[in-house]
């Protein structure tokens, strides 16, 4: 029985080999702190369980294939708090964020045409494109720039015939990088020029500890090329309940993403009334819990600044930092912290970086993603570790 | 901006463009006896909202990629009571049926291979192969055979070098056929020896009502060639709960498939929870059902059967059957049944049969889809307002 070639290309993530080694850890009787997984700590909203409890129909019919109205209305007026006015058709629920960006590669490229995307990127945009027979158009950065961008002229080096969008999350999953309104207006020409699709991935908009944050949603002239992508996940820490959005003006777009909803019948109806509960939370929900992750960044930015050789992005956004490491291989070492490091039973877990690269197999072989979802306490004892495991580790280069 | 070739070419549904005029006879206060969708009017059993109602996590994390362990072993308890012994890492919780068919074309295809289906299938099997650039070879059945498949050799004619799978739904959407033992044996010596993947749809498996039915399931000689396709949409009137597995015994397939599922993260938890709760439901309420819609075929196969030139298969499962009308063009007679007929202001929306084919646009210009999901007092209703405008529209033939 033929098996196809588009899902064995597909990349198994790297921490998905390191998981055995995890779990066996675990079983021992070790704690690990998890640095390696985006999944927030913080308590989601009563307003998902409350607006949960309260939808009980006689009978569990299938939701609109766009979307729930409620719910669609509730994004629009979110939307149009931040300054972006979406009308009601521009707005399509989706199965989580996932199925936002798989949409818009659907419905933006062909088989063999390419998207070009900036390393190191969030990995499983891989399989995204991986599933639809598309092509990553890789473009590096470097933890010398804090992950920031390259020249335009750089950057069209790698637009070629086939290259049909730019997909970038901002703030930026791995890095945490915030792109400058310079950036912003760099992708925004490119864009134009080439006449791509700019899928923005926007699901940690509200997660900005420095206040410079603008959104690709208040630039007029990206209107027609715009693909907004997001989620409920990580801003109400509700990654269980799978609801996203893929947005767009651009009707003849538009057209093709009612299809592509029409194709998968609908979304959970129970997760879509919980979602449009979850858009009443207060602003001061916001607040306390931007307070969190800022404390959490700063004790994460102290440990890192003071660990010898350590090289890392400016963590100002979403809840990840990429960070050089003066080790030989991230594979061996993020390994060797699980197998062959402890420090009174304890050790901490990171995620790899050469899965979030595509142009070379060399990058990413000394950067790592650390995901700062623990409490402060935590975090100190887990950089604490990794300090220790840096200056033990027989492959150190330092 | 370019918008993909690949989602151009999916086709809208026919019932798309009678949409519109259905929601203008109803806003001008005209009712519709609904026969065109699967939507059941039964009620949801309480053990899917009692099981809801328990799972109040403080955080609502991912759930695991392949489903979760209460779920996928309630899964594996009801195939053992039909007979079907699967181990645990061979069942994955999907979004719906819907994904489970497009994980198995993802990872039974490439671009440019094919699928047989036999000719009348359900029309959203187009969306799901049309989105991986996957072709649709189409086996013609007739009314006048009972949409009963056709000989070995005719059957051969359609595979070629390219043909990687057959994907069967049994009992039949649109047609309400039930294979018989042979045509199985038939089907499987096929698969056999051309190896290819057999793609079983089998979410109307409760719904039979002369007590012959059998699973691919049930074929040991089908082990790995067999990509079973479930869900609790229709089995527990759950549509709006977004559940369904994929499930397979052939290790390599079963491999990709959970790359598949860690791409899109996880499923809806309520769900999975509902869902879990749903499979708790007692043997009397199939029994219920099964009653319930025995009675609605009985009702709609009497009607029928006493409309003049109107040929219909053996409604013997699922709830639908495919009925061939002494009309010149489906489409114009569903639209005119909307927009130029009633009988004391009500009227009947079906489903045009065009959408079921893809081997000829001739096919299905005189067939329509029916669908028994209304209780027997509104389904004569109904069948009577049909066999009226059959004597009363303009192009009828005869």
């Amino acid at each position: 029985m033929y098996i196809s070639e588009r899902t064995k290309k597909i990349p198994t993530s790297p921490i998905r080999k390191l998981a055995p080694m995890a779990n066996a850890a675990e079983k021992a009787g070790r704690k690990i702190y998890h640095l390696n997984i985006g999944q927030p700590d913080i308590a989601t909203p009563d307003s998902f369980f409350d607006a949960v409890k309260k939808f009980h129909p006689a009978v569990l019919e299938y939701g609109k294939s766009q979307g729930q109205e409620g719910l669609i209305k509730a994004i629009q007026k979110y939307y149009h708090d931040w300054g972006m006015d979406y009308n009601l058709d521009d707005i399509y629920v989706t199965n989580g964020g996932s199925e936002a960006i798989a949409f818009a590669v659907m419905t933006t490229c062909d088989p063999g045409d390419n998207i070009l995307m900036f390393e190191p990127f969030y990995a499983n945009y891989k399989s995204f494109v991986g599933a639809y027979n598309v092509e990553i158009s890789g473009v590096p950065t470097s933890a010398h720039d804090g992950y920031h961008l390259p020249s335009e002229a750089e950057i069209e080096k790698h637009i070629n015939s086939r290259t049909r969008a730019i997909l970038i999350s901002n703030p930026g999953n791995p890095t945490g990088v915030i792109y400058t309104e310079q950036e912003m207006a760099l992708i925004s020409r490119i864009v134009r020029k080439h006449d791509l699709a700019l899928i923005a991935d926007e699901v940690y908009r509200e997660f900005v500890y420095d206040g410079e944050y603008k959104s690709f949603g208040t630039m007029p002239e990206l209107a027609e090329h715009l693909i907004m992508i997001d989620s409920v996940s990580k801003r109400y820490s509700a990654c269980g309940a799978r609801i996203g959005c893929v947005m767009t003006k651009n009707k003849e777009l538009s057209a093709q993403l009612l299809k592509c909803c029409q194709a998968r019948l609908s979304v959970s109806q129970l997760d879509q009334a919980g979602a449009t509960g979850l858009y009443t939370t207060p602003a001061s929900y916001w607040e306390e819990v931007r307070n969190e992750y800022t404390r959490r960044r700063d004790t994460l930015k102290e440990a890192l600044s003071a660990m010898p050789g350590v090289i890392s992005s400016e963590p100002k956004g979403a809840f990840y930092v990429m960070v050089k490491l003066p080790v030989d291989n991230i594979e061996k070492f993020a390994q060797w912290l699980l197998t062959d490091f402890a420090i009174d039973n304890e050790t901490v877990m990171i995620t790899p970086g050469n899965g979030f690269y595509v142009s070379s197999p060399d990058r990413g072989r000394d950067e790592c993603r650390i995901a700062y979802v623990l409490n402060c306490e935590d975090l100190k004892k887990a950089m604490h570790i990794l300090a220790e495991g840096l200056k033990q580790y027989p492959g150190r280069t330092l």
